[in-house]
């Protein structure tokens, strides 16, 4: 066992400095390292893993939802940039420019694209013509760049990998129910694949997206009370169409404006599933997105018939399309213990010369070391049961660290004492000024508007910083 | 038939112009469009679906030869790349640069990746500290970009997508190996997936990727003679490790540097399926890799019946995990027909009345227009084995251009003559210096070698350029 206890005391706890334990989890359990770039990482085959099996189940989700993927040139000229004035305005300053093209000076210089809804418009300037062509319902996974002065690894890097939807629409509505059926599709994926929980809801206008008219968000709590914007979901309303000349002949035969969206998330998904999930031992996974679900732990290995009845016990998991390794390397089974909690893997699996004997073996889970004594005989039904029950415990723990980190503030006051002392979500009435954003945000050293939800309590009838009318009930929050 | 005929009229005829035709059925197919930006395209949805089925086809093979995905920054900083030599000198003189970040002028200008070496060095030398942490079996998708003069969708662009392999190993002997494993992995690929057959062997140390102990590369064999490099598998003994300073602790426990690997294949593959099974009706997609495998055109659709039995057919077939489209839009049959052509769906299936009556369907196939009636009963069966035998047609259609297109010169006359009235590959005896490959290349206007292949025919004793000994025999022939 001193094994083990040499790796655990390697991770600083969570209690002491979540900073670095996130940052010790990242590197311990490999999922990224740093590049020589500033603010560029290199995703590792484990975090890498964790992103396909993420890609698949959305790419399934968005197919569902009748959309196609496609791929946009990386470069964005200037000139295509300035077309959406408040777009621009918002990317510019963190654009990376290409000015060197081979050995000649670029007559126009080109922005690696930071998002891509000037391509998106573009091209679909060519090719929507009729409302016959709509709607256009498309997807792109790729990288994007922006220029970030402070980075960490998944959740702010100067680089990052991201799918982004661009649909266009005949009518608003239309577009409208777009944007919000993407915004449930996050929210599905986050419970039911990532075992997350979160707060939906419209950003205000300061907070929203740079050129759109809506912006929607989800939101979920991290274990230290910060909040992550985990995924968005825009409403363009008509406004890069007319900037970009998109215009299609209509039902009537008239010219028309599509109606726009465009959502997207990152890789910073993952950052929210080391924060959400992850505890001192290391990281814990959902097991929908484990590369690893089941470690299977052989004891004793080297007495006769262990490790041959282990490798039939992978072998069935494996025809169930379970993800099993299979450790028969010569580490102590202790170290291998700490070295899958450590990769968060979702089950253990002991079996032992007594198991054996017994038609048996133990099953370990990783989420709160629950073990029980299974018989080998339905070991498969046992496990997807187990893994199934594993993410339902991780979902509402992470549903009552969510509601336990939610606070009410009806006074000024008591605004700032929360904000002080208890870190969360604060809920409170808000008069619409961004003024009172900016003036919160000041005095609580960040705390900024998370979003406006669909449902809103009444708390109270007056803005919780200046004391006019209120508009709107807002979940307020620090962020990653 | 009108609107049939009209369709098929907007494709040049592939022997009248074949890069025409080419352009042609990427726009018509919707493959690709152009960009604003030079050189780069837009991958449109029926395009990427290509694209993706590639990728998982060969993604699957990847893992199954033990390889792990990873992502590098898209950054190389400019030192980084100049660590080896022969590689900065082949590839900075098309590099794009990035020259400023945010607002500001970077104090070292940054390469958008072309290849990924030295990134990948850059890690390994971090992660490989004992010959316990070798072999590392790298692969990663990402996007490069290169310069290029002159462009066309697919073949050569600015900004591709590709994956590229790197792998480090403890010896020489398995990192040879591994050269060649991936290059049979391509080759099974184009055979199993593509129905592409294709000539393999090594480069010449004039065409060996820049900075490559060796290069592999499989070529196959356009429909107009033209050859084209497929893929490359580069074996790079242990350079990039010595200029890299990667080193690992071996088994006797000295330092020693690890031997590389690195192996590529791109979207240029799209290209290749164009030009090797296109014909002048449009794409012959194989079926392994098309997005729609069968078309169900129902005729007479408004008759009772038709509709209900073509949606019954089509859930029966997707049932299979055949990939269908049912087309019940109010187009004519024959446009459908048409359409469905251009598309290269492999199989058609027509279905009226009169089958419904008689318990059958037309089952048409795009490669060879064979029609054959088939009872509805069994038909899952009939189609799973008219895919089989299309893509088994297909390969073989393709292997009689290949060989038909290989033609031998003994003579140094034979040879001038065979390039300039002959397309296609020309097998000829060449005496290892690259001074007799710039006079062939210039006296037939671009007649490369291709490489030396595995097994080499004696065809004569002496070089066909300098009638010196010959030390190999060589396919040669202009490429895209």
């Amino acid at each position: 066992m001193a094994q083990q206890k040499k790796m655990v005391e390697a991770i600083t706890s969570r209690d002491v400095d979540f900073a670095k334990w996130y940052t010790d989890i990242v590197k311990k359990a490999e999922l990224a390292d740093y590049s020589g770039v500033k603010g560029c990482m290199v995703i590792r085959p484990y975090g890498y893993a964790i992103w396909e099996n993420m890609q698949q189940d959305m790419d399934k989700r968005f197919k569902k939802t009748g959309h196609e993927n496609v791929y946009m040139p990386m470069f964005i000229p200037e000139s295509l940039l300035q077309k959406e004035k408040d777009h621009v305005e918002g990317f510019a300053p963190e654009c990376a420019w290409v000015t060197i093209g081979g050995s000649e000076n670029l007559t126009e210089r080109l922005c690696v694209r930071p998002t891509s809804e000037t391509l998106f418009c573009e091209h679909y300037a060519k090719v929507i013509n009729s409302y016959r062509d709509l709607p256009k319902l498309y997807n792109q996974w790729c990288s994007v760049v922006r220029w970030e002065k402070t980075t960490r690894p998944f959740l702010r890097t100067s680089e990052f990998l991201w799918q982004e939807g661009h649909t266009m629409h005949e009518t608003e509505q239309e577009a409208r129910e777009e944007t919000l059926r993407m915004l449930q599709v996050y929210t599905d994926f986050y419970k039911e694949t990532l075992a997350i929980p979160a707060v939906i809801g419209r950003k205000t206008e300061k907070e929203k997206f740079a050129g759109a008219e809506e912006t929607y968000t989800i939101e979920p709590m991290m274990h230290n009370g910060v909040a992550l914007q985990g995924g968005t979901s825009h409403y363009f309303g008509d406004g890069f169409a007319r900037s970009f000349d998109i215009k299609f002949a209509g039902r009537d035969n008239t010219l028309q404006y599509p109606f726009q969206t465009s959502w997207g998330t990152s890789t910073r998904m993952i950052g929210a599933i080391i924060m959400v999930h992850g505890d001192d031992d290391g990281l814990v996974l959902p097991p929908k997105i484990a590369p690893i679900q089941v470690a299977v732990i052989p004891i004793a290995q080297k007495k006769e018939g262990v490790l041959e009845k282990a490798n039939e016990l992978r072998s069935r998991l494996i025809d169930k399309d379970i993800r099993v390794k299979l450790d028969d390397s010569d580490k102590a089974p202790g170290w291998k213990f700490s070295q899958y909690e450590m990769l968060g893997v979702p089950l253990r699996i002991e079996i032992g010369p007594k198991d054996i004997e017994n038609g048996q073996c133990v099953l370990v889970r990783r989420d709160n070391r629950e073990k029980a004594v299974v018989s080998l005989e339905n070991i498969e039904a046992a496990v997807e049961q187990a893994l199934k029950d594993v993410h339902d415990s991780m979902y509402n723990a992470a549903l009552k660290n969510l509601q336990e980190k939610t606070f009410e503030a009806r006074t000024h006051e008591e605004f700032l004492d929360i904000a002080a002392n208890k870190p969360g979500f604060i809920k409170a009435m808000w008069c619409g000024d961004s003024a009172c954003e900016d003036q919160l945000k000041d005095e609580t050293g960040g705390v900024k508007s998370r979003c406006i939800p669909f449902v809103e309590d009444h708390l109270s009838d007056v803005c919780v910083c200046c004391g006019k009318p209120a508009k709107h009930m807002v979940y307020w929050g620090k962020q990653y």
